[in-house]
């Protein structure tokens, strides 16, 4: 195994390990050596990769931007709705996204980092939104601005309720009925007849996508 | 005083204290010690209202549904978006409501809790939907169970948000630009001209509200 390979998979394996005790006990109880001890990897390694436990949660939570894929789709508001389901599905399966969002959210919660998690997740959504906005998909007077904060302070607020409720199994359920009173105050009543608010298709087996490095 | 009133005042000012120091180190890094420093009151007391820090939090959480004033409105939806903006009013005034909604979401995002914090706004708002229904103010077809989740989900991400971003200065106009977004999927035509969505007007002076009994 190439020494980069081998070091990719320590730091993925350091990304899991952090994500499982940092789910279990809190970011704040957690601590480097409960991370280090289910690694088996040797304190050496684990400095290597992060200098402390809050370059682990830094790179735990920059893993979310990674997992923003824009989806191949000519119609951009179907690609906005595609992403943030499949974004959905993933927080489902994906040990390391459901730790970074579950982190931004009890970070951003008590204090005002100096990089938000959102950031990412605004750009990319804008930006789909204008060019909805230039094949004549949006309603007018609509800013997308505003929009695109309404759409990602609300999915972010839906996860968690989502993760109270199930565990975040209707995750995909509640993301849907966002996007159903959503749109009519977005779309044009023509691409609204056409836009798809089902959840996505199922891919079977359900393997943790990676994300790192 | 009364012992009573005595009881009360000292209850207020140890959420309040609790409010701060959770506030600023977090739930799990505070002690009892940081909060019985600020209040100026003995062990005894303290512990007389609150046998744990745990207590102490389940308290804070629960000022959330006191805060949550159903308006003496006839049209139902607007009762929906006042009671929304003023909450909203109220999460950038009172420490001890910050605290509680703070505290919801850290927990809720790491654990799920017995009971949630989200029962009382859930059942609130799904009160005064069915009475809007009652009254035609709701388009056919709209589920109001998954409008009233879609609502209460939404405002808690924006409220995070808000917080990152303006330190909740921007919450009032976040929540009138969601429901800007909402209502043409929620409301009947008519009802949408009728339905106002601008901040309330700010009340002078900003008194913290009371909270706790």
């Amino acid at each position: 195994m190439a020494q980069q390979e081998r070091g990719n998979r320590s730091r993925r394996s350091i990304l899991e390990a952090a994500a499982r005790v940092f789910d279990e006990r809190g970011y704040d109880a957690a601590s480097t050596n409960e991370i280090l001890a289910s690694t088996g990897l040797t304190r050496g390694a684990l400095y290597h990769h992060f200098p402390s436990k809050e370059a682990i949660a830094s790179a735990l939570v920059a893993a979310q931007s990674e997992a923003l894929v824009v989806p191949d789709q000519p119609v951009k508001l179907q690609a906005v709705i595609d992403l943030t389901l499949e974004f959905a599905r993933r927080l489902q399966h994906d040990p390391v996204l459901r730790a970074s969002v579950r982190l931004a959210v009890e970070q951003t919660s008590f204090s005002r980092p100096a990089q938000t998690p959102y950031e990412q997740s605004n750009a990319t959504i804008l930006d789909l939104l204008r060019q909805a906005r230039e094949q004549g998909e949006v309603l007018p007077g609509v800013d997308l601005q505003e929009a695109t904060s309404t759409i990602v302070g609300a999915f972010t607020g839906l996860q968690v309720m989502s993760q109270v409720y199930s565990n975040r199994q209707d995750l995909p359920d509640r993301v849907c009925a966002l996007w159903r009173f959503l749109l009519p105050g977005l779309a044009t009543p023509g691409m609204l007849a056409r836009l798809r608010t089902a959840p996505l298709p199922q891919t079977a087996p359900q393997a943790a996508p990676q994300t790192a490095p």
